[in-house]
């Protein structure tokens, strides 16, 4: 039975995206990459700054109104469209409610094969990568690094702590059939 | 009736970005902003280097394989989807086929109420925004600027030639019910 | 005698950037483009949120303290050397301080043959633009219109509210000997 | 005696970058960072597709011609007159023509206490990291990672093979007088 979508799930600069573009490099098919980022990136500049929309705050805490919830639903049914018509889609998310997160997915993905990752990374670590890449709020890292694994279930985790994104591809890539 | 969709045809350095962007800040409802470029983004590069994937030649010639399209239209089905499941949605589009373009997006946004936009901009005018936008393959512009536009059927146009990105937002939203 | 800098001066969103990629099109020598950006991008993390660095405040204003001054005056000193050493420079800059701005590179640019231009945008159109370019903070533009050109003196002046980037690179590279 | 520059020697996607942020994060001073990137996205597009200028191959090679050598040469007197000036900096860099690269800075760097560091990363980590990026032309990782260093001679070296960029930069600092 084919893998129709990889979700892979962890905290802000867990190393996600390099994952994903290793991904991409080494299965064999083109699977288009979309996440949280995408999702982010195409909303209005307003729904940053509201009460119902995401809020990034200056510890890196990140906070989620209703009125993103609901474009975020709407959202993952698109990707499951998009899955169902055909298209084999690699997806990185930061399940900022744990398992309550997964379990929304879990219903907008059904009926499709689905391969759920977790992407570990000391959160020591993964702060220091923050600092390194300099584009992310500091303590997003740090604050997610557990807390996104709260009661999910995967297929397979990988750890980039020790771990280069090629070699937790590889190791995924393994199991998409 | 309310608008469900609002598509954003236009050649390359036309100006839908910008559009976009004033579109999201003046519209009420909080509208998340896809379209090609988020679809190319997604890609992975091989499909960027590859026949049957998006090749943007050194001339401003963009030519798109059968891998390409088979994952485009299962990206326009995720939209739909998305826009079905409740989501106000804005899209920019290339329409390199021109009315097949829009033939094909007709389809799948069936029984969707969407919002036809042509962007026109002079094609000299664009190139030379092309020139200053400095991110872009130069050629692009010039070559697009009439092309996209072949047969296609529109709810209103705006022509940024001497009209700013707001002043063409603000058109827009008088149509959007 | 020949040009070996030239210096843009305008508010945020006027449009200076474009004009930049547009001149380095249209002269026939290669010039190098620096400005505010470049060395706001080299600057620490930590100096744009401390009191002696750059603030950005939410309503578009920005404060700069004296450590960022001083690296600032070092900078200035190295586009000059810069010139000196047989460079062609194009500058963009924010004279937040108007003439006292210009006076301090008048005196570090001491002795090389400096093209002033004054980039003009009607403040409402700026603040336009600033939406769609959509990563800028809202107010910058209105607030820096009028207030960076105070007291400047310039070889020349162009006004991107009715000309285009690339009408206003022509017009500036008549003037480039 | 004071350090006034540090200068960071490493081929691409060997994380120069990252260890520059880090660096400018536990340093108490304000450290203004330059680099290769600076000067190569300050040149007009032009000298990026012509034969005095710079190329990137599509194997990942990098040829520089006499003009853009002319203007690097500017550029570096021009660090130097800025550390002069009183800025410490933090420069980063690839010597594609080793210990001759080496000697050109030595000379405009004249009567500045530098710190002279080597990035080092195995070949083929670097390659992996480089597919993570996304961002850089496949091939560049693999050609730079030994020829940069050939007959270079460093007061430091650093691995990034196996430390972090945080960790490499606490090396660093200790350095740092």
């Amino acid at each position: 039975m084919t893998t129709q979508v990889i979700v892979l799930n962890g905290g802000s600069s867990s190393g996600k995206s390099g994952i994903v573009r290793c991904l991409q490099a080494v299965l064999p098919d083109p699977w288009p990459a979309l996440g949280t980022d995408t999702l982010v990136d195409a909303m209005p500049a307003s729904l940053q700054a509201s009460d119902g929309g995401i809020e990034f705050a200056a510890d890196g805490g990140v906070t989620v109104g209703p009125a993103f919830r609901t474009l975020e639903a709407a959202w993952i049914e698109g990707v499951a469209a998009m899955a169902r018509a055909g298209a084999r889609v690699v997806v990185d998310e930061v399940f900022l409610s744990g398992a309550d997160s997964q379990r929304r997915r879990h219903k907008a993905l059904g009926g499709l094969r689905v391969l759920w990752v977790g992407v570990r990374c000391d959160g020591a670590v993964a702060a220091g990568r923050e600092v390194a890449r300099g584009d992310r709020i500091a303590g997003m890292a740090a604050a997610q690094a557990e807390v996104v694994h709260r009661g999910v279930v995967y297929d397979l985790e990988v750890d980039t702590t020790r771990s280069e994104a090629m070699e937790c591809a590889r190791t995924i890539a393994v199991h998409v059939t």
